[in-house]
C-alpha cells in the first residue's frame, strides 16, 4: 500500500495563497486553525500572515519542513510550488487551485503529474474542494468540519460531500475522512478506495460519483474494500448517461444507467439514491452490529407510524412475523393486557421505559433487528424510553434502530441515545431503508471476480461480421450447444448434406450483405425431402444474385422451446457486457431484460434468470413442465466469455435460444467484429 | 352544510376531568389556556381548579353557558355530560375518553350517539385525540400546537397527526384544523372532510387513514373536495389488508390495495407515501401557485445537487428540456461565461442574488416551475440568494421552490423565504416531488361521477350462477359484443343450429356442475360438418351423464385476436370493481392488470388499456397494425354497469376476450350471482 500519511496525518501544512480577509487561503488557514491543527502557515509573495499562521514568501523559507501543503493559489503558481515541495521533501499535496483539465488545460495538469511522480508527492486534486481528517484534527476545505467518527466519504462533487459533512455534524454521527478528488490528476478515486480499505478508522465508506471512468478497474477496487467494509454509492447522472451508445440491439433496450446499476451490484456495493439515503445508511453501518436476516421487530407506542413502518419494510423486503406463541406467553408477563403483541408490538401511550426495554429483548429472540418507535407529545417525557431502547440494545446484541419524536426533552433524549451509540431517524420509514439496505448487504455472497485474463485470440480476420455458418462454429467451440448445421456452397453438396442431418430441414441463405434474411425470404422452413432441397437451394442462390451469395447453412427443424435472447454488447466504461432476457414482446414492450459486466460464472447467470420479471415462465405455469434453467445459465456463461476470448468481437447476440425441458439450442446468431 | 362553529370557533370551553397536576384534563386545560383560549373552565367533582380555570361540579352550576366540552373523564361519565350539555344548550364536544366501540362498548358509544341526536349536538370522537383550530386559537389536544396556516389534516390516528403538526412547528408552514376523530361515533372523516370544504381557512386537505369504511361515500365526499381544493393522502395497512378477500379471479390477482389505489386516483386524491411526503406537498399547496405542466426548471450553484435533482425530475415524470436558444442568449448578457446554461443552470459558487433572480425569471418563460438549489459552505452569505429567489418568485407569478443548504446566515435565510412565502425543502429530490404531485393533481382531469344509480333487475332468481348461454344473452342484451351462439337441448336442434351458425362450429357442454369444461373434455373445437355434430353430441352428453346436463352450446370457430380478460368483483369496502389485463401469462406472472371501482366510463376505461404493462402490444408492435381500443373501451364501460344494473351479480369474468383490428368478441363468461 502506497504511503498517505503525510496527506492524511500531517503535523504541519503550509496555506498557499492570498492571506488578504475572506480571500481563500485566508479562510482555508481559519479553518486549519479552527479545527485544531497546530502548526499552520501561510505562502504568499507579500508573506503576508493570517491569524496565527506566520507567512512566508516560499516553502524555502520556512523555518523547517512541513507535511502537507494545501494550494489555493492561481493554476499559473502549482507548477513551481510543486517543483519547491519537490525540493523540501513535502510528499503530499491538496491542490485546490483550479484552471487544469476542467478548463481545458491538460496539459498543465500531466505537467504537475510528471513534477509529483519525479519527487514522490502525492496530491489531491486540482480543482476539488479539499479534504479533512478528523482523527488527525485536519480540516483543509470550506465546506463543514464534520465531528470525529468513522464513516468516510470520498465525493465526486464538493458540494455534495460537503452536504454530507453538514447531515453529520447535525445529526452527531460521525465522518473519518472526507476527500473531494476533483480532477483525479494523482490520487484517483480507485487509489482512494483502496487505502480507505486499509484505514482502521474508516468503518463504513461512502461514494459520490456521477461518472465512472475505468470501469472495470473501478469493480475491482470497491470488489477490494468490499471484502473488509461496505462501500455505499450515489450514483447519480442517470439520466444523463443516456447518450452512451450501447452496442448491440439487446444493449440498447435498456438504458445505460441500467449497466451501471448491474455493475454496482455486481461488486458489492449498496447504491442509494440520495444524499439522505447515503448517509443514513452509513450512519447504521457505522453504529449498529450486522442486520444477519430479514426478521425485523416494530416495537411501538402507537399505532398509526407503526402501521407505516410495518408497510416500508414489507416493500423494502423485510419480514415482520406475528410474534410467536412462546414469545407472546413471555411478553403477556410484563404487558398490560391492552398492550398488542403481534408486531408491531404496541405498548400503547402508556408505554414505559422498562416495558419498551423487555419487550424488546424479549422478541429479539426471534428477530434480526428492531426499530423502536417513541411517538410523544410534547407533555410526556422521552427519556425513561430512550434508557430502555439503549439497554436493550445492549442486552440483545443485535441492530436496534430509534426514531424518537415529540417530548419534552427529546433533545436530551437524541443526545443521549448517540451518546449511547444507537442511531436515530427521523421517522420509521427511514430506519427501516437502512436496515433493509444493511440486510441487503450482508446476503449478498461477497462475489469472488470472476476468470479475468484469457489468452485472446482473433475470432475472424479482416471481416466485421461473422457468416452464420461461422458464428456457429464458433459457438460450439466454446462450449455452448447448437443444433446440427451444415454448410454448403452448391446444391448437390446441399442435398448430401441435408440428408445427413435428416428431413425436415430449415435452409438459410448465407451472405455477408444480408443480415435480416427472414425479411428477404432467405430462410426457408420445414423442407421435406431432396426435390425440396434442390428447388429451395436454387431459390435462395436468386435471393442472394449480386449479394456475395456465399451458400446455404441447413439445419434440423428444432422444436420450439421457451425462447430467451442472450447478448453481448461494450460499454464504454465497463467493457464487455453479457445480457440476457426473455425473447420477442417481453423484451420490446417489457424490457425485461438485465446485464453483467461479463465474464460471469455460472451462479451469477442463474441469478440474471432469476430476476427477470418473466422467470416465472421458465418455472412453467399452468401445470407446464420448468425449462433446464441449469443448462441456460452454463451457456450465457460460456457465452460471456466470449468477448475475453476474441477481444475483437464488438457485439453479438443469440437470438432466440430454444430452452427445452433438457438442454438448450441456439436457434440464430449474428456475431460483429469491431 | 351542518353548523360546526361551536366546536371549530368556541368562545369558551368546559374540560371534564381530574385537576390534579399531571393529569390529563389538567393539562388540556393548560393547553387551551397556553394556546390563546380566554374562557376556559374545568368541571370535576371535586370542583377543583387548574390554573386560571375556575372548577365547577357540574355544567349546570357554570354562571354562563360554554359553546365547546372538551371530556377527559373515565368512560362511564361521559352520557352524564352529554345530558347536561342537552339541559344547558351546549352543541358541541369532544370526546378524548375511551372506553367505547375500540375497546367493545358499541353500546355505550351507540348511547352517546343517540343522546346527541335528541339534543342537536355534534361531537368529535370519542377515543380521539382531540383537535386544534389555529385561526380560533383553540388547542384541544395534547399534541404539538402547530402555526396558524392554512392546511388542515384529519387523523385516523393521533400520534400521526400530532407528528404531522410537530413537522408544521419545526417548518413554520402553519395549520388551520387538525381533527383526531378516533372512533368517529358522530363526526365522521366523510362529514369532516365536507365541513373542510367550505372552510375559507382550509386551502389543503391532509388526510391518514388506516381503513376506509365506507369506500363509495368516502370517494365521493373526496370528489367533492377535489372540485375546489386538492386532497393529499396517506393510506396506510397497505400490507395489512391482504386478508380482505377480493371475490374474483381476476381480483384476487392484485393485492387490495391496489384497489384501494385505483379508487384514490378516481376520485382525484393524490397519495402519497410517508408523513413527510404529506407534509412535504400540502406545503407546496399551500404556498405556490398551480403548477400547470411538466416542465421544470433546475438552477443550482453547484454541479452534484444538481444532477440529482434532474434524475429525480425525471424519474417522477418532470421535463428538464435544454434551455432554448433565444433564452441562453438572454442569459448570455448577465452571466458569466462559465455559468452552465443548459438546465439545470449552473452559476457556479459564485452565482449572485441578482443572478439568481435574473436567470429565475428569464428561464421560467419556458418553465413552468423552478426548484431554486443554494449549497453553500459556512462561511458563504447565503441570504442575498434568498432575497433574489424570493424576487424571482413573485416578479415570475409560477412556482419557485428553494432548498438553501450551509451558509452562515442560512437560518436568517430560511426565516426570510418562509415569511416571504416561498417554501423550502430539505434537498432538491423533495422539492422535486413536491412539484411533481401538484403537476399530476393539476393534469388529473377533475372526474365527474359516473353514472351511480339505475333501476336494478335480477340477472336470474334462485341460482348462483347464470349457464353460459344465459350469460352470453345478458351481454348482448348490455351491448356487449359476443359472437353468434345458439343453445340446444338434444342432438337435433343442435345440428339445426350449428348449420345456420355455419360450419366450422365450436361446442360445449352446459351444465351448472361443470365449470372448468375444458378440462373435463366439454370443449370441441373445429367441428365441420353434421357428422361431426352429431358425434360431439353425443360424446358431451355423455360426459355430462349424471353431471345436470343442459344441452349444447354451438359458436362459429373465432379468428384469435389479442386476447384480454375484463372482470368483475365486489370489494368490501369499495363495492363493485371492475378489471382489466391482458390474459393469460400476462396476467399470471406480470400481475399485468389494473382496477376501477365501476361504474365507469369509456374514457376511464380508455385509461384503464393504457396502463396496462403490455398495452404497447395493442398499439401494435413488429408492424402490427393497432387494434380497436375503442370498441374494447367500451365494452369494459358497458361491463362495468353489469354490477349496478343487476345488484346480485357477485362476480364475473371476461376470459379470453378476443380484440381485432376492428371490433371484440367475447370468447367465455362465467357470471356468478350472490
Amino acid at each position: 500500500m502506497f504511503d498517505l500519511k503525510a496527506m492524511f496525518y500531517p503535523n504541519s501544512v503550509a496555506v498557499f495563497g492570498s492571506a488578504g480577509e475572506g480571500k481563500l487561503a485566508n479562510v482555508l488557514t481559519g479553518r486549519l486553525l479552527d479545527g485544531g491543527m497546530k502548526r499552520v502557515c501561510i505562502v504568499n509573495p507579500k508573506k503576508e500572515s493570517a491569524r496565527e499562521a506566520k507567512g512566508y514568501a516560499s516553502l524555502l523559507d520556512l523555518p523547517e519542513p512541513v507535511d502537507l501543503v494545501v494550494v489555493a493559489s492561481p493554476a499559473n503558481t502549482v507548477k513551481g510550488i510543486l517543483e519547491d515541495c519537490g525540493k523540501t521533501g513535502v510528499k503530499a499535496a491538496v491542490i485546490i487551485s483550479s484552471g487544469f483539465s476542467e478548463a481545458g488545460n491538460s496539459a498543465g495538469e500531466r505537467e504537475l503529474v510528471g513534477i509529483a511522480r519525479q519527487h514522490g508527492i502525492r496530491f489531491i486534486g486540482p480543482n476539488c474542494a479539499g479534504m479533512v481528517s478528523t482523527h488527525a484534527r485536519l480540516v483543509a476545505t470550506l465546506e463543514t468540519a464534520p465531528p470525529v467518527g468513522n464513516i468516510s466519504i470520498i465525493s465526486q462533487s464538493g458540494a455534495v460531500g460537503g452536504s454530507f459533512m453538514a447531515l453529520s455534524a447535525d445529526d452527531g454521527v460521525g465522518i473519518a475522512k472526507f476527500v473531494s478528488y476533483g480532477n483525479g490528476g494523482d490520487l484517483t478515486v480507485l487509489e482512494l478506495l483502496r487505502y480507505l480499505k486499509e484505514d482502521p478508522e474508516t468503518k463504513v465508506v461512502a461514494l459520490y460519483l456521477e461518472t465512472v471512468p475505468s470501469g472495470r478497474e473501478f469493480m475491482g477496487a470497491v470488489r477490494e474494500v468490499r471484502s473488509v467494509k461496505p462501500v455505499v454509492i450515489v450514483k447519480s447522472g442517470r439520466t444523463n448517461t443516456g447518450q452512451r451508445a450501447a452496442l448491440s440491439h439487446t444493449g440498447s433496450m435498456a438504458g445505460a444507467d441500467a449497466v451501471c446499476d448491474a455493475a454496482l451490484r455486481q461488486c458489492g456495493a449498496i447504491r442509494v439514491d440520495t444524499l439522505q439515503d447515503l448517509f443514513d445508511v452509513c450512519k447504521g453501518f457505522a453504529t449498529l452490529p450486522p442486520v444477519k436476516g430479514k426478521k425485523l421487530l416494530v416495537i411501538t407506542n402507537s399505532g398509526g407510524p407503526g402501521v407505516m413502518t410495518t408497510d416500508k419494510a414489507e416493500m423494502d423486503g423485510l419480514l415482520i412475523q406475528e410474534t410467536s406463541d412462546g414469545v407472546k406467553a413471555e411478553l403477556k408477563k410484563f404487558l398490560p393486557s391492552f398492550a398488542g403483541l403481534r408486531n408491531p408490538i404496541d405498548l400503547t401511550v402508556e408505554g414505559t421505559g422498562e416495558q419498551y426495554e423487555q419487550a424488546i429483548v424479549t422478541s429479539l429472540a426471534e428477530n434480526d433487528a428492531a426499530v423502536a418507535l417513541y411517538i410523544g407529545t410534547p407533555y410526556l417525557k422521552a427519556m425513561p424510553v430512550a434508557r430502555g431502547v439503549a439497554a436493550a440494545a445492549k442486552r440483545s446484541a443485535k441492530p436496534v434502530a430509534a426514531v424518537m419524536q415529540v417530548g419534552c426533552d427529546i433533545g436530551d433524549s437524541l443526545k443521549y441515545l448517540r451518546e449511547e451509540g444507537i442511531p436515530c431517524f427521523a421517522s420509521g420509514e427511514r430506519a427501516v431503508s437502512v436496515l433493509a439496505a444493511m440486510a441487503r448487504e450482508r446476503q449478498s455472497a461477497k462475489k469472488e471476480p470472476c476468470i479475468a485474463h484469457v489468452a485472446p485470440g482473433s475470432f475472424k480476420d479482416g471481416t466485421k461480421r461473422l457468416l452464420e455458418p461461422e458464428a456457429m462454429r464458433l459457438l460450439r467451440e466454446n462450449g455452448i450447444s447448437v443444433p446440427k448445421f451444415a454448410f454448403a456452397q452448391d446444391e448437390e453438396q446441399t442435398v448430401k448434406s441435408c440428408k445427413e442431418i435428416g428431413y425436415p430441414v430449415v435452409m438459410k441463405i448465407v451472405s455477408p450483405q444480408i443480415i435480416h434474411k427472414s425479411d428477404c425470404g432467405g430462410v426457408v422452413l420445414n423442407v421435406r425431402d431432396e426435390e425440396g432441397v434442390r428447388s429451395t437451394f436454387k431459390k435462395l442462390k436468386m435471393i442472394g444474385e449480386g449479394k456475395d451469395f456465399k451458400g446455404v447453412v441447413s439445419y434440423p427443424m428444432l422444436k420450439g422451446g421457451k425462447e430467451v435472447i442472450i447478448g453481448l454488447s461494450r460499454d464504454p466504461s465497463f467493457g464487455p457486457l453479457v445480457a440476457f432476457g426473455m425473447g420477442g414482446v417481453y423484451t420490446e414492450v417489457l424490457r425485461d431484460i438485465t446485464f453483467r459486466v461479463a465474464p460471469i460464472e455460472k451462479n451469477e447467470a442463474l441469478e440474471m434468470i432469476q430476476e427477470i420479471k418473466m422467470y416465472p415462465l421458465m418455472r412453467g405455469v399452468r401445470g407446464e413442465a420448468p425449462v433446464d434453467v441449469d443448462a441456460l445459465a452454463e451457456a450465457i456463461a460460456a457465452f460471456s466469455r466470449l468477448p475475453l476470448l476474441y477481444p475483437d468481437i464488438a457485439e453479438a447476440d443469440l437470438n432466440p435460444v430454444f430452452v427445452y425441458e433438457k438442454g438448450i439450442l441456439v436457434a440464430d446468431v449474428r456475431i460483429l467484429g469491431k
